[in-house]
């Protein structure tokens, strides 16, 4: 089963800190179209599939592909959607997040937390998957583990990571909370309340809960998931716990990621889809650093590798779903 | 993929109406632990069984049975659900029901309507099977069917059906709207408005969006699902329209399936389960006229006869999630 979180924070709207849309305008509906994808294949409510600003398309093809080929239960939460969906959502968050330069950027943070970690017990006890897809989560994912004095390694969905910048935003929003890097150590819902966002607090949750259980989970994303998990080894989660990622993720050294799998004792898969072999334009996007990962597509890779599936099949099943994507648009 | 539409109308509180849960109080929990059964195939946030006051339990037991023997997307729509759900739902419909003898029982019946043949409209066009989970809903169904002068025939979840009952409700639910049988004919709306239920307006909007765009539909249930059927041809659907129901549906000579599907010009399924050969004793009310029908069974058990399973598995597959309920529940 694959629990893909969905949600907004305000973060993402400050310029030049988020490529998941085309254009800062359509950032709020990324996230819907990004469910609609992986839930059917195509664009329902939205009229547009997200891409990047240069045109990448969003890591939902790739889950989507994923599920084509073998078949995957997903279970889509609305941890404060900022737009809308024609997916089935579970409501584990009402608000989107706000800007972590404001005192608190997710007042409910500990009611999400303990609504999602009481889910997260209640799951089937088979391995489950968790992605998410949150336009400007890397910026708060860079808060949370400065927040817990953690390794304040990020990725990005662009080529060029803003790491100034974020790092700058997050800064602010630490001192709009009165805290310094680390002093949220140990306390993680101090860390969301001041500079995470509702995604983050329900990944942590679910994550708490799946393990108080004993239900494997594998963490199906980059940084940002690093940092849920942060958030939950704070809470006093023990035990094995899975991160798989993508090539793309692992190559970018800003994300630092087999460090921050290191420190919190995450085992890491990274596996490599080889779209530099795809012969696809959409694709090779993602070889030149833009995207690298999200909607569970590290965690959906692992899954086709472990079936013994190539890639190669893989690749032309992700240019079927965008070549079906792209005639429903014209 | 089956979409299962899961609602409720407050005319399955007027006592003796609805076997739809152990006891009066539990009924508006029924569709949101069916929603849960069928995707978790456990309860999570209810604490309750959906089972007849005899203990017959829900048929979302046999239809987690069939998706876990051969897999089958499900997409679950709240169309008015009075409690709550774990299960990711799409909301269609906002407000449950009322009681068909108010003036209007579904105020808001033709936006709902729409905004399903909308949603229809955008299905995927493999094949889509459509199931219910609605307390109370033959009553709604037979007062559709008697507003737009169809054959007035429906089916029970219990043994004996209170059909004396239920026609004294629709009689005076038609006469509350000035309304005799037959005075809606040609209006699904008008016939909804006054004695039907958001489920109702949903299951029919789906077909007649479905059917625009030519995804073949079954209808997967019984006299309800065919009463959905009646409201789309009334709103001018025509061509194929397939309705898969249980054989005690097909047993049950109030519900007078067949020629309520020659009426409509439904190619009907019946499906046998067997379920006197099951030796569970759970089973065994299904034989005796209890349940019947339901949360999509009709045409879950369908799918995996075409498939070429045997009963035989399906029946101990239903075995094995009631098991897991019963314990579950300990």
């Amino acid at each position: 089963m694959l629990v893909l979180v969905a949600g907004s924070t305000r973060t993402a709207r400050i310029e030049g800190i988020s490529a998941a849309g085309a254009a800062p305008s359509l950032l709020a509906h990324t996230p819907g179209a990004d469910l609609e994808i992986v839930t059917y294949g195509k664009v329902v409510w939205g009229s547009v599939v997200p891409v990047s600003p240069s045109g990448c398309p969003t890591p939902a093809v790739v889950t989507r592909a994923a599920r084509e080929l073998q078949g995957c239960q997903v279970v889509a939460v609305d941890a404060g959607m900022a737009g809308p969906t024609a997916a089935p959502t579970l409501e584990l968050a009402r608000q989107p997040g706000r800007d972590v330069r404001e005192v608190r950027a997710v007042p409910e943070a500990e009611a999400i937390f303990e609504t999602a970690r009481s889910f997260g017990e209640s799951l089937p006890d088979r391995r489950v998957w968790i992605g998410e897809t949150t336009p400007g989560g890397t910026t708060t994912a860079l808060g949370v583990l400065s927040a817990l004095g953690e390794r304040a390694a990020v990725s990005s969905s662009m080529a060029d990571n803003p790491l100034a910048l974020k790092e700058r935003v997050v800064e602010e929003g630490l001192a709009a909370s009165d805290l310094g890097p680390g002093g949220a150590a140990g306390d993680p819902v101090a860390a969301l309340e001041a500079v995470g966002d509702p995604v983050l607090a329900v990944v942590a949750g679910l994550l708490a809960g799946a393990r108080t259980t004993g239900t494997p989970v594998t963490l199906a994303g980059g940084t940002q998931l690093a940092a849920a998990a942060a958030l939950a080894r704070h809470a006093g989660v023990e035990g094995s716990v899975s991160l798989a990622t993508t090539v793309f993720v692992d190559e970018d050294p800003s994300a630092s990621i087999r460090e921050l799998a290191a420190d919190l004792d995450l085992s890491l898969t990274v596996t490599d889809p080889e779209f530099d072999r795809a012969g696809d334009p959409a694709l090779s996007a993602y070889p030149d650093g833009e995207a690298k990962e999200g909607v569970g597509m590290g965690g959906m890779l692992a899954r086709v590798d472990d079936s013994g599936l190539s890639m190669a099949a893989l690749r032309k099943q992700v240019s079927a779903v965008t070549d079906r994507l792209e005639t429903d648009r014209e």
